[in-house]
């Protein structure tokens, strides 16, 4: 798993990007090919490429992916149906992995809730999100798939905005004697940075096929 | 402070009532007065007469309070405005304190959040308050109170109806870089038990006058 | 599961009994045999039994079991192992739930503890307790079984003591990027009577076995 | 308080020196002076200068000062008595703002505390502190200083080290039936950044003196 890899970033310029090549450059990974508005560079042969870029690059890029013929990690957000089944056909030729949230502890929330969920059969829940005062959408599109976890009843969900909070997610289950809360805590954007490198080691050596972060999370 | 005293306790079999007689007797004061649904019954010459039972029985308890010519502490939610006034003139013959919510430690959130009103002027506010599911009112009282402390900005209140929780309430004020959170947790009834002897040791040598649970907390 | 039956209790009249009596009695279920210092009554067939009461009366109960050939729940804490291995042989002849600790929302906070362990190899873990001022042991029972999941590394464990908390639990996970944290807060001892009434639905048409709480709340 | 003023800045490179310099130019302050292990570099007449550097550049660092002859806000960590001295001298020809910590959360927690260790007389008191794993010395400073405002009784701090947390501060206040928490988190280093441009507001148009950041937050 600590095998140092040659990997290739598009969009490496911008926020999430600067993240993955500073956690991947501390790790002793190479970054050999990069692809942002400035152009291409080529300096060695992509074990895997990493997609950090925006829904207009995005047929640009899957063009340069099947030139590098390198397993893809597509971290791009407001990508269409369109584009996901582009991609799922993609996966036939090289192995895919595709989310809209590569952090590791919601992904552990989500598993965590729906097990919780099962065993707490007529407890009470309550969903709670906090963010910063930028994030206009409530409630935020994690909270919704913490919501939909419970399809046979409407879960309130509340939604706090205050100052520069990164994001907060809290399930509290809720017996007469008792509660059960889960809570995820992002510090910063690393968290996600750290999700695409994980998911780099899952996908290096799979076969061609569309991974989801659930399927790198729990199946590793 | 620790001085024993004698007492009377109008509505001593309601469920306030219960948690006060049990609570006094464990310090040692005396029950020398009880009035209920079944009677009255004097053993001795009360020196603070507590009343927990309810507004039908207000006229009635007056007249008892002015036989008695003792000190009252009244905790009866649900008084009208004409009732307060009764108390406001009862209180020219005997020290009177009423509150709708005798518990020390939300008198201690609302000062702390004022004072913290004042310093972070310019962050951002949320209020947060849980209770069990049987609580059908949203929000709080309590927290209507919280949010008269910010009479200059809208502040969102978010309700969570979970279980048997008592009554939790939270103050989250939010910068750019930081956060600071005032919560409040009750753990049971005995709270409000505890937040009325706090207000008997108070009372028995005051002057006349009509006094708040604040003033009981704040300037002992 | 919501079939009224008769039971019988031990220790009827101690803390934990008098909520299983309050509890029992509130859903229909009929108490028809009690057993306490004051001596037996029984007025019924008793369809499962439950202990409350102390070590000390250990061996005359289990006479009584016998005699009543009713599945039992015992719920009497600090049982030596030979009385436990009496448990097991009881358990040929009648089914047995045991357990030193009934609440429901602990043994799923123990459930999805080990399921992260799992998941978040390599994150940083530190479990937190707190409880009334009275509880003199550091740190708690369940804190312990808590930690016994990480039998691999030493997890630090944080007690604190404060007033009149009846008992929170957490244990958070923490990456560089982000936390995870699963918390349990009991509110009453109600909570441990809900577990036992739990257990008692269980057990009622189970075969002769030895079984823990854990298996009441898993494979319920 | 929004006027644009000319500023200078010490260590200008460091991670502290360039949050500081990123809000500033944010807010449209002008960097007119700066001093690094490069050299310096002046452009214009500084209003106020900020030291962000370390304790071995201190006696140059004065020397700057005097002959800029600006305010001084000082957020160097580990200065000597000695030098501290050093700044009260200097405090009698410019205005002078020191401090460790320059988080206006942890002045507010700390003034909150104190106030509520007055009025929560007799309740039991704990400390937690939960910060990055790399963090050594436990407890945290700043969980000294809130320790330190009981001075009557022995407080016990709960210190957390996981992942990448910034740094938490909770001290929780427990009666019998009730608890009063104040929980104050860091996001990022942008909040000390935000402690010292408020630092600058406050002392461009004040008299000489030397000042703590706990005047600038309190008496502002």
């Amino acid at each position: 798993m600590n095998k140092i890899f040659n990997y290739g970033l598009i969009g490496y310029s911008g926020r999430l990007g600067s993240e993955v090549k500073n956690l991947f450059n501390e790790k002793g990974h190479q970054l050999v090919f990069t692809s942002d508005l400035d152009g291409e560079k080529e300096t060695g042969k992509a074990q895997v490429v990493i997609d950090c870029s925006l829904p207009e690059a995005f047929e640009n890029n899957v063009k340069i992916v099947k030139r590098l013929n390198a397993p893809l990690i597509i971290a791009v957000t407001g990508l269409s149906e369109n584009q996901i089944n582009t991609l799922k056909k993609l996966a036939g030729k090289v192995p895919v992995v595709q989310s809209f949230n590569f952090s590791i502890g919601i992904q552990i929330l989500l598993k965590l809730t729906e097990t919780a969920s099962k065993l707490l059969d007529g407890w009470d829940v309550e969903i709670t999100e906090t963010h910063h005062r930028m994030k206009k959408d409530k409630p935020s599109g994690t909270a919704k798939m913490i919501k939909e976890i419970f399809s046979d009843k409407n879960v309130n969900v509340s939604s706090r905005r205050v100052g520069g909070v990164p994001g907060d997610h809290s399930v509290i289950f809720g017996g007469m004697g008792e509660t059960l809360e889960i809570t995820h805590h992002a510090i910063s954007r690393r968290t996600f940075a750290e999700g695409i490198l994980k998911s780099a080691e899952f996908v290096i050596n799979k076969q061609n096929g569309f991974y989801s972060f659930k399927d790198v999370v729990l199946n590793n």
